[in-house]
Formats: structure tokens, C-alpha cells, sequence
């Protein structure tokens, strides 16, 4: 007893010393995360096709794959001859992939030298990735050589892939014999387990099809947590799991794994309180120091009101409410006694991010991202019952609407501007409406103007796309809310998207965040949003 | 009841119908060969110091490794600037590799790429993979990309290698953090297991020297079979087995290993009797087809007959007996009216080898060697009281004796020279002698006359080397042998050998007969022969 008596009065003095803003409820919150870890199922995945992928200026990043001869050609085929093939399993697989060797004839004398591509998009598969230059690891790009010291005999890649193609290269053999690769296989697994009900009857096709591929989306994205992306960056960011989360509210409803990622980011959090925007989970789940982003850190209590809402588990939100109280200090510190957000200093102590678009300006997108943050917030609160807690927040939101409307509201032109750069952003006007700043009348003439402006920053990613969407229905454009979700979901559609992308430019297929195209995610957790759309706006969208 | 009678039956009848030489025993002898399997001890190894590879044309192969620090220092250096290694583990080790990779500070926010190159010798190290033209798989050669998902993380290379040296190259990295490469092990196995017996006080450090480094040659090679080289084939080659069993007797006396390869290659054997060169042991044993070696196929019966002897064990050589006996009509078949063996025939339907050499003409070696092979079986058959089966064999030699001497000896030179090509090369004389058609005193006129002659045909690999230390002996040449086995295999000691090469030229360090010095083994098991040499012929050697 004496020694744990000891050991408790360690642990607490361990917590005075370190000052850790939320004392020692990190262990409980990584207990509950692991608790509450889903189990993964697993399906054997078999290849479709052998394909070739060819140059074609019309197709999706100037390549095309045609089909050659069903998957199972492949595995009579004397390979010491054919030295390469490309395999289209079909679909997105996140999983395992193995594959199979034997000798045609006699045995093998020597090792083969194998190498596998994989790719998530066809272009990838041809992509050259000898000189990469991304401003990412080149270790995501997945291109693994094997060593086959035996035949007959399976092997697995031991790393974890995601694809559609495989590339398969003979890089070393014997001149004594051939061989066949067969048995290709993928092992794919999702923790989504639940059949998602189905849409209405009279919804079109293509919503449909939009639909679809927005679940097979997020099935990709559930593993052990949310992930972003199952091939890039393969783990937890808040606002991807924010639009994760909405998506699976009207999906999937497995709602442990949005609980277990929410307490995996509270266990995580700096010791001064503020999240991190990412954890990397394994081998053991760890913040990503030092990535402080200001939106995602407050979006956590958007993301925890939702799921109070859809689940009614008061208990984990009230648990959770000290971190979801402790971000909204993010915005109490920079908010100016005039109701703006002091934007220069939070930019230089925060990322700030809404859109991967390079010369996007934020000020209007932060201030009203801000606003938007206090009220939802606060709406947790009263779902706590908490509000004498942050009592300040109903005050604080209306002098920075006022602020807003004050400094950023052109009513000649009905858009919204920043003060110190004049750029007409469409960022600006979505955070203008989606904080209640401007009216549902304002925001459709907002909305409206950006199409008849010249040089307006217009979304970079689907990300941003999910708010323009939200603000067209909130502002009731329904029609052009369906519009724009058919355009730009069903652009890629159009272009053979088997899961919706990180990146998308309607003009530019090889637009790329990290300079270098086939290191985009092209299965994005932020991208399956009209599975949320589509189903709880279903006047919408049918 | 029934249905086991069925069975017999059908093997029976099977048997008959595919005409398998021995019957049913292949089975029983398979069996053998797994009873005697050795085990593996495995030893945890230790890299020794951190090493720069430079040019230096008075190095073996021009490229030297020098000291920078002790391999513990690697284990502390933030790799993502260093990008580059060059570990030396200090000797030559077989086993699997493994390494342990941890952040220096922040998280792992996105996987590696690694580069590991092996090498037994230094140049191998530095040498360029990209442009192989080998006439072997370039899989062969040691280079293996890792990707390394998450950190900390301890990953083993799926691929046993054989090494001393290795080179880790950074191909990929995330600018988010650095990271150690730290805890290198290699798990080095052998199925050597024995002390061999020290030599006698009198031995000189220089042939002390080598009989350690032939001592952990044959260490190395020793595996679930002997094998000829450790990097390369891996795999059981009657030739490298007949010499390694010497080397065996002399040394480690595990004799139950001699005991399962043959057991291996006899079960392995062609339908026909005939043996196959070698044997693929994994991942089921299997003969390389269609690999037929004239001197190998009978140095079958010579390691068969020096295992009897050192063991006395008479149930395995009465056993194998059978495969011993059907060698002998390869001879039969080839051997003319006149007492020569068709040497042109021979070479068209089997593979005459006796050396790396490519212009070595082999009729006079092929003559003398066919007649060694002969008196050595019979040997056996005499052991075996089993003389009446091969009743021929005495008249028989006898004849190839007279007409080789006849057709080859010419008594102007003292030399041994062909028919069909006026060649003077060291193998004729060497295969003379071993044969017992040149006596003692011819065979020392002949070596002697050797030295003399323009143009020799030399020994090219310590194979052929080993013969021809074999027939000094032989012809009391004792001064001379001794001062051949320092110059030849000292001279890869003062080159820097771990271990004993596969070819070595004295002259010239970059032969291959693959087309690529870097694929060359560098631990062979037909070089260990100086510990069979110092340890049998004390008296030379010390």
C-alpha cells in the first residue's frame, strides 16, 4: 500500500511541476480512446484487369487506363518476358497487399528483383518518381522493391497501401527460368462496419453516384481513426474530422470512433491547454509538436456539439468540456477592444489555413470563423448546461458581428472585404454568412456578386468547397447549392474518381499543395461531405 | 486395410511407370536429409565503427574503408542532415539485419525511405548497382529500399544477407523532424558449431592467419546445408560440398551435415540416376533441372568415400551406394575403344567445368580426372566389400591410364599437353597427377617445368587452386605447396579477406564470371580448403 500511496502522490506532484492545464485527466481520456478503438474488418480484395496506362490529353492528368485482359491472364504469364504490367483492382483499396511467386518450369536458381507501384489515381502509376521535389516526405509515394529469394512463395508488403493500380516491374531475375506472379490480393480494411440507409427514389443518378463515392470515401478514411487520407497523411487532423464526423452523423453512425478521436486529441493536447491540430497514432498515438492551427484547434467544439447532438452522450461532452472551453482563449487573446481579431499577430503565432490557395487572404475568413466558433460553442454550452461558464461568449460574439459588419461589409457591391488587402474572396463571404454576420438575404446577394466579380480567390480544395456549400443552403440557394455540389463533386466524377480527392481545380488537374501532383491524396476524408449534404438537406438535393 | 494395400500399389506402379532409377527410395532419403538437419545457432552481432569508403588504387579493388568512429556514434546523430552512413561490423557475418529508428524530438509526421547497400568487401559498397549487365539476377546484389511508416519502430530485413559492411543512404524524409538510425544488429547464424582443435605451436602467424580465415569460410557457408557462398547461390554444389567436406573432417567434424546433403542430392537426383549439380534447398528442396556437371555428378562417390572414412558409417554409404555406382556409366558411356573419353561428346550433353577459366581446354583434365573418379569409387566400392559390382573399374582405369599417357605425356617437356589443342595448362598437369598417370617424379617435372613455360594456362579460381596444392603435396613438393598456399591465399589476406573468396587473381582484382565484380562471392566455400591443407599436412605447413 505504502508504495502505491507513493506512487499516486508522484503522479500528482508529477502534474503540479509540468503546470499541464487539464491536471492528470490525459491518462483517463487516453483510456477511454483506447477503449473505444474500433475493430478493423477485413475483406480480400482481388484484382479486376490488366490495363494499360496511356498518355491521353483528354483524361484526368493526361492519363488514361484501358483494359487489356481480365486480372487472371496475369497469372499464366511468363513474367522473365513480359517484365512489367499494370493491375486495376477496380476500386479504392485501403490494406495489405501480397502476391504470390512460382516457377514456370524449372527452379529458381536466383532471386527476383521486384518493384510496386501503386497508385490511387492512374496518373500516379506512370508518374516518374526518381527526381521528386515535393515539400513532402518522397517516402509517401508508394513505390516498394521487393526481394524474392524463393519460389514458390507469398509475401505481403509490410506497409499499409492505398490504391487502385499496382505497377508491377521486374527490375532482376535469372536467365535459368521463369516464373508467375499470381494470387494478387489486397487485404483491405475499414472500421466502417454499419450499411448506411439508402437515399430517396426520386434522387438523380448522378447525386446518387456523388453519393456513392462520398461514402466510399469516408469507408477509406475510417480506420482506427478518422485519417485524413488512407495513403497521405494517414492520420487524425480536427478538421478533417469535423466534416468526417458531419458525414458520418448521416452515414455510418459509428459514432465510438468520433468519441475516441475527440478524446485521443484531448489526451494530446499541449500542456497549456490548446490543441494540436494532428495526432499520429501509431505506434503509440502522439501529438504532431508545434502544429498549433487555429481554426482546427476551435473546430473541436464544433465537431463535440455535433456529436452531443446526434448522440446525446452528455457524459464524454462534459468530460470533454474543460478542452472545448479552454480553446475558445485562443480567440479571447486576440481579440481587439474595437471587435476585430488582431489577424497579423494570431498569423504569426498560429496557422491559419481555410484553403490550400497560396494567395487567399484570411482576415474576413478569421473573423467571421471566429464568431461562427463562439456560437457553436456556446451551444454546447447550453446543451451542458454551462452557460454561466462562459457567460462573456454572447456579448463577445455580437461586438465582433458588429465589428465584422462595420469594417468588412461593402453594401454598395454586397461583399464582404478585408481592411488591410482588398481581395474579394469567396472564403470571406462563406465565413461571413456561415457566422451569421451577414443575413440570409446579404449572403445571396454576396454569394450572387462573386459570380459577376472579376478576380475572386475562389476555393482551392473541397475542403473550403464544404463551407461555400453550407453557406448556399443556409442562405437558401438551394439550386445553386446542388449546382455547385454536382459540378464540382461530379467534375471528378467525371474525370473517374473512385473516391473524392484532397485537391481539386475544375482548370488545373496538377495543382498540388506540396509541388509535386501525385503526392495529393485522392481518397480525403475532407472531400466526402455530400454524404452529409446529401442526406440531411434531402429537399435539396433530390 | 485395403486401402493401404491400394496405396502401395499405386506408388509401386508409379514408380515403374515414370522409371525412376531408384525406385522408391528418393522419399526414404528425403527423409534422411531432414533428420539431419542441423540447427542454427544464432548470434547477436554488434556493429563495430563507422567507416568512409574512398578511392585508393593501392587497395583490393581500389576502394579502401577507413575509420571515422565507433558505430555508437551513429546512434546519437540526427540522420535527416546525415543523410549517409557507412557502418563496418569488423568481420563477415550471415545472418538477418536489423536497425531501430527514433525521433530526435518531434513526432514522426510522415514515413522514410531508406537505402541499405551490403557488402563483403569494401568496393562493393561504393560500387553502382543502377547499370548491371551481369550474367546473374542482379537480385543477387545487396541493396534493399525500406519505408518506414511510423517512429519509433525496430524493422528487420526480410532478406538473410551477407556482409560486412553496410551502407545507409536517406532517400525520403519529412523536413517536420529528424530522427537516429540506432541499435544495428545483425542476428548471425551458422550451423558450425564445434572448436575446432588448435594447431600445432610451430605454425607461422601467416598460415595460422589463413587457417582462421578458412576456418570461418567454411564457419559461414555452413547453414541447413553447406552452401557455396553465403551471399551467393546459397545453395549445395556437389563441387563446393566435396572440398567443404574436408575441410569439415579437419576441422568441425560435423559430419551429420555432410551426411544430409548427400542424402539431398541423392534424393534430388534425375530419374535417370544421374545427379543434378545442385540443390535448391528452399523453400522445399529441388534439384536445379537440367544442371548436369560432369565432375560434380562423380565427386559425389569421392565425398561419399571420404565421409566413410572419417565416419566408419556404413548404413549411409551402403544407402547411397546405388547413386555412387550409377555415376560411374557417365564415365562408361563417354570412355572410347581406345581408352580416351570422347571429350568432345562429353562437353556437347554435359557441363565440363574444372576452373573459372574461359580459355582453359579441359580434354587432358577431363582424362585424369575420369580416372581419379574411377580409383576413388572403387575405393569406396572396396570399403563397401562391394567390389564384384563394379568388377570393371580396375581394368578399366588402367586402360584410360596407358592411353592418356600415350596420347598426352610428352616426355621432351615432361608436360601433359592434348590432342586436339597444343594448350599447356595447369589443370592438365594438376588432373595427371591426381589421377596417378604422371608418378611422383613426372608430376613434380611437370609442375616444375610449369614455372618455365610461356604461356601456361593458370589457375583462375582457388577451385582449380586447390587441386593443384593437391598435387604438390602429392609429389612431395612440400616447400613448394606451402609457399603456393601463402602467396595464393595470403594474398587475399594481405588484400583484406574476412573469408576466402570465389575467384581471386592475384593480378587482377575486378575478374568476374558474371561480368560484375561486385556479385562475386566473397565467402566461398570451395576457398576454406587451407584448413583441410595446414590441419592434414602438418608437417608441410608448419
Amino acid at each position: 500500500m505504502k508504495h502505491i500511496l507513493f506512487f499516486t502522490f508522484f503522479l500528482f506532484s508529477f502534474s503540479c511541476f509540468s503546470q499541464d492545464y487539464y491536471g492528470n485527466s490525459r491518462e483517463r481520456w487516453l483510456q477511454k480512446a483506447e477503449m473505444y478503438k474500433p475493430e478493423l474488418t477485413i475483406t480480400e480484395k482481388k484484382p479486376l484487369n490488366i490495363v494499360e496506362i496511356l498518355p491521353d490529353d483528354k483524361a484526368f492528368q493526361k492519363f488514361e487506363a484501358r483494359k487489356l485482359s481480365p486480372a487472371d491472364a496475369l497469372y499464366t504469364l511468363p513474367f522473365r518476358e513480359k517484365k512489367q504490367v499494370i493491375i486495376d483492382f477496380g476500386e479504392h483499396i485501403t490494406g495489405y497487399f501480397s502476391f504470390s511467386v512460382r516457377t514456370t518450369g524449372r527452379a529458381a536458381d536466383g532471386p527476383l528483383r521486384l518493384k510496386f507501384t501503386f497508385g490511387e489515381v492512374a496518373a500516379e502509376v506512370a508518374a516518374n518518381f526518381n527526381d521528386y521535389k515535393g515539400s513532402l516526405s518522397r517516402a509517401w509515394l508508394q513505390d516498394e522493391t521487393v526481394t524474392v529469394m524463393h519460389a514458390p512463395q507469398t509475401i505481403t508488403l509490410p506497409r499499409r497501401l492505398s490504391f487502385r493500380y499496382v505497377k508491377i516491374e521486374l527490375l532482376g531475375c535469372s536467365p535459368q527460368y521463369d516464373f508467375n506472379i499470381y494470387d494478387l490480393c489486397c487485404k483491405a480494411q475499414t472500421s466502417a462496419q454499419n450499411v448506411p440507409a439508402g437515399l430517396p427514389e426520386n434522387v438523380s443518378p448522378m447525386i446518387r453516384e456523388i453519393d456513392r463515392v462520398g461514402l466510399n470515401t469516408l469507408k477509406e478514411c475510417m480506420q482506427t481513426v478518422f485519417e485524413d487520407g488512407p495513403k497521405r497523411d494517414q492520420r487524425l487532423w480536427i478538421g478533417d474530422l469535423y466534416l468526417q464526423s458531419l458525414g458520418n452523423i448521416f452515414s455510418y453512425q459509428q459514432y465510438d470512433l468520433t468519441k475516441r478521436c475527440l478524446y485521443l486529441l484531448a489526451a494530446m493536447s499541449h500542456t497549456n491547454g490548446y490543441l494540436h491540430a494532428t495526432v499520429i497514432e501509431k505506434p503509440t498515438p502522439r501529438a504532431q509538436e508545434g502544429q498549433f492551427l487555429f481554426e482546427y484547434a476551435l473546430l473541436f467544439n464544433v465537431c463535440l456539439k455535433d456529436y452531443l447532438e446526434a448522440t446525446g452522450d452528455v457524459e464524454t461532452a462534459s468530460e470533454l468540456w474543460p478542452v472545448a472551453k479552454r480553446q475558445l482563449d485562443i480567440i479571447r487573446t486576440y481579440v481587439l477592444s474595437n471587435g476585430l481579431m488582431d489577424f497579423e499577430k494570431l498569423g504569426k503565432e498560429w496557422w491559419i489555413f481555410f484553403d490550400w490557395k497560396e494567395n487567399l487572404h484570411k482576415e474576413v475568413a478569421v473573423q467571421g470563423f471566429s464568431i461562427f466558433a463562439l456560437k457553436e460553442s456556446y451551444k454546447l454550452a447550453q446543451w451542458l448546461g454551462k452557460e454561466n461558464e462562459v457567460a462573456d461568449l454572447p456579448g463577445l460574439f455580437a461586438k465582433m458581428s458588429h465589428a465584422a459588419r462595420k469594417n468588412f461589409y461593402d453594401k454598395k457591391s454586397g461583399l464582404f472585404v478585408g481592411i488591410t488587402n482588398k481581395q474579394i474572396s469567396c472564403a470571406s463571404q462563406i465565413w461571413m454568412i456561415l457566422s451569421g454576420v451577414a443575413s440570409p438575404g446579404e449572403g445571396r446577394k454576396a454569394l450572387s456578386a462573386l459570380d459577376s466579380t472579376p478576380e475572386v480567390c475562389q476555393p482551392g480544395t473541397p475542403y473550403l468547397y464544404h463551407y461555400y456549400i453550407q453557406s448556399l443552403i443556409d442562405c437558401n440557394m438551394h439550386r445553386k447549392a446542388k449546382e455547385a455540389l454536382t459540378d464540382y463533386w461530379g467534375g471528378m466524377l467525371n474525370k473517374g474518381a473512385d473516391t473524392f480527392w484532397e485537391v481539386y481545380n475544375p482548370g488545373n488537374d496538377f495543382i498540388s499543395p506540396y509541388n509535386f501532383y501525385p503526392i495529393n491524396s485522392y481518397c480525403h476524408a475532407w472531400s466526402c461531405t455530400p454524404v452529409y449534404f446529401i442526406r440531411k438537406y434531402t429537399e435539396v438535393f433530390q
